[in-house]
């Protein structure tokens, strides 16, 4: 028997990954949560039916949601919060920055951290063994309106805006993020596909300047099982974005162990492909 | 009933697409040939069975094997040559450069070249317009064994190193490509997917490298629908690098009017994933 997980991106064209076997398969009280055990990707993680991470190609993700932002700042960042993410690899990039003295990953879905825990360790490691974490099983958006001014980051792990993410999409909550960040705080917010979801962009960039962030910027990446294999970050600053110059906060020997990400990236991922610099004005 | 296109990239993985229906299939002397309509992404040429290009993300592809290339040479380029591009993509791209007084598109499948016009006329425009345009039907290594020293760019549109195309990524067929570029000639060489064909790259680099080119850099961009999503192309050098600093030789007008390309891509496409940067040494 073959066994082919495939996952629609529209109406009309998706990917089609081979299965060896189902590890986990259980409605949690938030969404439906799979493993599943496949050759080519290792390891999926799915809600909802949708893969939202392989351990294949996690790195791709997780390096391009974490560093550009860190290395965007002016200063290193020391209180960092995390809003969905409960797969732990952003916490796990963050944990390389000798700065970040507190990780506050705010994650709606505890289950989400357990059965991450348990088949996805090379993603999750970091989330149980270090004093400076802070796990919080609530709202993102509650969660942050209780913590004006206190972050230096603010990084946005989300699913798609549809169920409990879609209000990770709105108004209201950069509203509420933008009070949750000091002074030269940065927000980061993944936000899809520019294949597929270029009205999502839209709307990211519209809310965000709507909430009140000074300056938005996109980035992009190839990550080969998300929807077109090309994805986006949105990252936003509460002040005006200076550019910190050739500084790099990462410790060499961490850079160096690096899969994905590189200090160049730093100025090349925010070079747009032409239609889309033009979607976004 | 529905239709659905499938493409298997690894035996494990791969995409697939709803076909609304076959507008064209046949077998030529060379290969197999077919056109499906899609709704997703338009009209699909196949070669073997396999996507070569398709009406909605051929411009990410075109673009990205084109205007590096040209923007990188030292002087604009007066001839070149195009190995495979029978779909006309890379041709239409090329017929921007006012410089460029001469185009040979050498295609081993006269029935590329047809079923292109028919069926891909946005694509294959420039097939058929133009006095600079020369057009040959044959084998890519003989052709450019017989024309030494006359290209300042050679452009190696191939499909992948299977069947007919296989010895456009062998050092023998490179060596007479050195051949037939002038003193300071460039060629670009598609090099497939860094998900799923990292040994065609290093093949392609010792290869060009040992054939006698004094340089070669690797550059990446996303394309929906390859393998992985994410595509490579190496560009060669006959003689010595010299970066030609911030001149571009594509008018004003026809920048404004590409869909893909940037002029600040001549260097972020060449910012790698640290494992590719790592694994091409």
């Amino acid at each position: 028997m073959e066994l082919w997980y495939t996952e629609k991106h529209t109406p009309d064209a998706g990917i089609t990954i081979k299965c060896r076997k189902t590890l986990f398969s259980r409605h949690s009280d938030i969404q439906r949560i799979d493993v599943l055990e496949t050759k080519e990707f290792g390891r999926m993680l799915l809600l909802d039916g949708l893969v939202m991470t392989t351990e294949r190609d996690e790195f791709f993700y997780h390096e391009m949601l974490v560093h550009p932002a860190v290395n965007l700042s002016l200063r290193p960042p020391g209180e960092v919060l995390v809003i969905g993410g409960g797969d732990g690899g952003a916490v796990r990039e963050l944990m390389k920055y000798p700065s970040i003295r507190r990780i506050v990953l705010c994650e709606i879905d505890p289950m989400v951290v357990e059965v991450s825990r348990e088949f996805l360790p090379g993603i999750s490691c970091a989330l149980s063994e270090n004093d400076r974490l802070e796990m919080v099983f609530m709202d993102g958006e509650e969660y942050v309106g209780e913590n004006e001014g206190r972050f230096d980051l603010i990084i946005v792990d989300s699913s798609d805006p549809i169920g409990a993410a879609e209000i990770l999409f709105t108004e209201g909550f950069y509203k509420k993020c933008l009070e949750g960040l000091s002074l030269e705080g940065i927000m980061v917010v993944q936000s899809e596909s520019p294949i597929y979801h270029l009205q999502v962009m839209k709307q990211v960039k519209y809310s965000l300047i709507s909430a009140g962030f000074s300056h938005v910027r996109f980035y992009t990446a190839p990550v080969p099982t998300y929807p077109g294999g090309f994805w986006s970050w949105a990252a936003a600053f509460k002040n005006d974005f200076k550019n910190s110059g050739n500084r790099f906060f990462l410790p060499h020997e961490e850079v160096e162990r690096l899969k994905f990400f590189t200090p160049d990236m730093l100025r090349s991922c925010f070079v747009l492909p032409a239609f889309l610099k033009r979607e976004l004005g």
